[in-house]
């Protein structure tokens, strides 16, 4: 527990991932753009920096949760990225669902810089954060990926090792996340279907999550899904759609056609045409009960 | 256990299921359109009918799991139907996958003769059929499915009823099909986003299914479409066409566009171009890899 | 001019289409199911029948133009059939938009009677057939269609050979109704993208009319669809339904994959559980425009 | 013609129409990257500029011609860019296909030095500039626009005006390739489902282009889709992915779902997968007919 670990953003999963880390015995400096989010955190003994940079020390550990490619941009490279102080024998646990384009680049700046990037980005909603239940799937040099693991265990349940290339877990979660937006939206249509042809939905919900679908994730959503639950917002609309743009740019990088993916844009796109930027993603499923004449 | 069961449809699915009521104690006649798969149910103790009526009692109770919607209505409506047979008082189980379209057809002629209908398709595939691992969704008349619900459970693991309207259940199945089916694809397109971008499938698979989707479904079918292992079949291509096609015109019925389904229809009839008969339904799975030029 | 001709069917496309026949001098005998509708064809000297086959003289010709498969099958095949009466010699030159696989049932059922059945389906809407501007595509036997031109060529301006087999020309009709419901779509979108982007509907789709796009079907839909002028229907939404619907199932039956024929479907759907049975089919393009926030 | 014009970029559209400009009497001075291609240029009284930014004359004009974004901004704007040289009193006719985004911000960037910008993109293939055959869409300032019509009318054949708005042009640009690859991937389809259904591609190719879709575009396209006849390119296939892309993230700026842009995007990928690059964008209708088996 001697590490020195920097955490640099605080939002609804980095804040909660923070807590479990100072449960965990770890000494913690703290980032976030907007200070007053370290404040429990600090509460609790993290020392708040006012600067990412300031929140790393050099040839220690920096974990980053940010909102986007260019938010880590900013933070892992240039003049004054976490890298420069991190620097020879550092390591960068990077968290964040960001494109594997945008990881091999910070993972090779970090390289000139002697630092090591292990990509470890998360699966499970804020919840899951704070009941330490997180999925984390990890991939980066063994030796960087063996020394920071007491750090992914304090925060999640499990860690899959995805091998050594950067980009590799960050590929796992935007395919992730496509496949869970794809049973969102299966469940929309399918919902819609059995409510027009005179059955109920949330029966139907029912019977789906405890038989052949008895698994988190539709245990989780359909539900919600059934009841046009979609406030207040686990995962936001806008935010949803931005991965799933990851996904699809990625797709196309790779010259891979996904006939789904395509489906999924164009839900997002209309719920957000109509100004549903405040609802969990979720309430794509309301483009199929919309085009059934439902709603 | 004093009923006379007819059960009729000696397939894949029906042979296991009626191994079943006679492990439970249940007197059988059955009846195959090829006799000779009817030999093991014999050597237990089942009778032998020619004909479809001939294995149906009056007041009795038919159970039928046949291939099609017209192989339920030759043998369910007609001169020769069971339901003549059957006539006031008897019940037929109807398990098959069949259009609600054609459950209400056949359940107004029976009431003509008065006999009532149950509808009680299956989820799960022959091992859980032969496993007495089925789930069955039921709809019918209340006290119809309360007299067949010893016979129900002898075949599966648990019985979901959605209500009086016979065509509920088999709306509830075309539904739940769909959203298989579904997964199915959106595991062919993802696992082949991850292999072009440098991750294992097998790797990918195995993380989505010890984790967020740990359900019976995924663990079934994600190793399998990871090594593109399609036979032998468990649930041939061409039936499931059969089935996403009946969704399809249902949905069309009901004015409920979905459009995932389409992408579905498109994948199964690309298979079926390349001489896919003989493999698994998941063999759709193949396109998405094709498209990339995986394969 | 000595031909005896029954015509069947006098709806929106078959009333001005045989007006076109007696304008060529051809002695007509009509029917229609709905008989006042023949009015003004008989003020100028057709006869009317009481009953399809009553239109009809043995080794003459029959002209039907009806809504559907089962009108025509209902008029050309069973005891009362036209092909009875017309029998040996006799032409049938069916001008319906019909399935390929109904041509081939009623083609064959001809040919038992000693009737030939020539397809001649038709591109044009009801002003075009007024004002002999349609487009006929035809197959079938090359002596029938020989025999039958005189009368096509006054329908049309101009008949266009499939060869020989008896669905070729339907098969031909569909993929048109198909290009064209697709190009609706298509600018169903782009006009949608436009007009968000800030770019004014009328001025682009005038742009389109009159540059690469200068042909009649994007003159005559282009400026509707921009302005949403979708009443009085030209050809109504659920007829076009009926079309693609007829495409997609002859897809299906020579297992091709058609993507946009699947978006196509979900529009029309989707029209129609809002409503909107009474619009032309171009109102398809509302949904593109729905979706997008505009309407 | 006293004016003087700088024209940048002479690949396969730029060169014959700088080619149009000569011919007309204006004096030109080129830039291209590779010096080379303006050979038969200077052939003809061209003078060769070694940097862009020479080919420009203080309050003169310029004319850009270049593959995408990158290649504009990098002329456009910065350090050493034509605005800086054009400076106050000059017009930049900007004449590449590129998105609504960049035209804005290149457009605003000219505001601060003092010049003009003319969006000016163009419809037509290399055969269509070399004859002076462009359809040329035009937006910017009304006074821009009206000093460079003279070298537009050089160029085209008819120039069309949608107002002031800088990136106008380039969104109906976007929007009608949107529109034309739509047709050709419908064209793919209903070729693929005539020809599976026994009608010869090229007989239905011909009725199409003879009859409703009698215009330029289908006449081009539907002879060379119905043989498979893709190569020479007249417009490469990553060009057409990178239209196509271009009209998708505008789309999702303006937040408008495109499912027939879906379509195409994944028809693009697919055919790069397969090594396509150096055909014709029309050979993504390979697509429909391998999806049939029919390739």
């Amino acid at each position: 527990m001697s590490e020195n670990v920097g955490f640099i953003g605080l939002g609804a999963m980095g804040a909660p991932m923070a807590q479990n880390l100072i449960a965990a015995g770890f000494a913690l400096k703290v980032h976030n753009r907007t200070a007053q989010k370290a404040d429990p955190l600090v509460a609790r003994g993290a020392q708040l920096a006012q600067h990412p940079q300031d929140a790393v020390t050099p040839g220690g550990i920096a974990v980053t949760m940010l909102a986007d490619d260019r938010a880590l941009e900013a933070v892992a490279m240039g003049e004054r990225s976490i890298a420069r102080r991190l620097a020879h024998g550092g390591v960068h646990i990077s968290m964040s669902t960001i494109s594997p384009h945008t990881a091999r680049a910070v993972a090779e700046d970090h390289q000139r810089h002697g630092c090591a990037y292990v990509a470890a980005p998360v699966f499970g909603r804020p919840e899951a954060a704070a009941a330490r239940k997180l999925w984390i799937v990890a991939s980066g040099s063994q030796a960087a990926k063996d020394r920071v693991r007491p750090i992914l265990d304090a925060m999640g349940q499990g860690v899959f090792d995805l091998g050594e290339r950067p980009e590799a877990a960050h590929v796992a979660k935007l395919a992730g996340n496509f496949l869970i937006a794809s049973a969102i939206e299966a469940m929309g249509e399918a919902f819609a279907l059995v409510e027009k042809s005179g059955v109920e939905r949330t029966a139907f919900a029912e019977l789906m999550a405890r038989t052949i679908f008895a698994c988190p994730l539709y245990q989780a959503y359909a539900p919600k899904i059934a009841l046009h639950q979609y406030t207040p917002a686990g995962f936001r609309l806008p935010l949803g759609l931005k991965d799933v743009q990851l996904a699809i740019q990625t797709a196309g990088e790779a010259r891979v056609p996904m006939p789904i993916a395509g489906v999924l844009r164009d839900r997002f796109l209309a719920a957000l045409a109509k100004g549903r930027d405040e609802m969990d993603w979720s309430a794509i499923a309301l483009g199929a009960s919309e085009d059934a004449g439902l709603k």
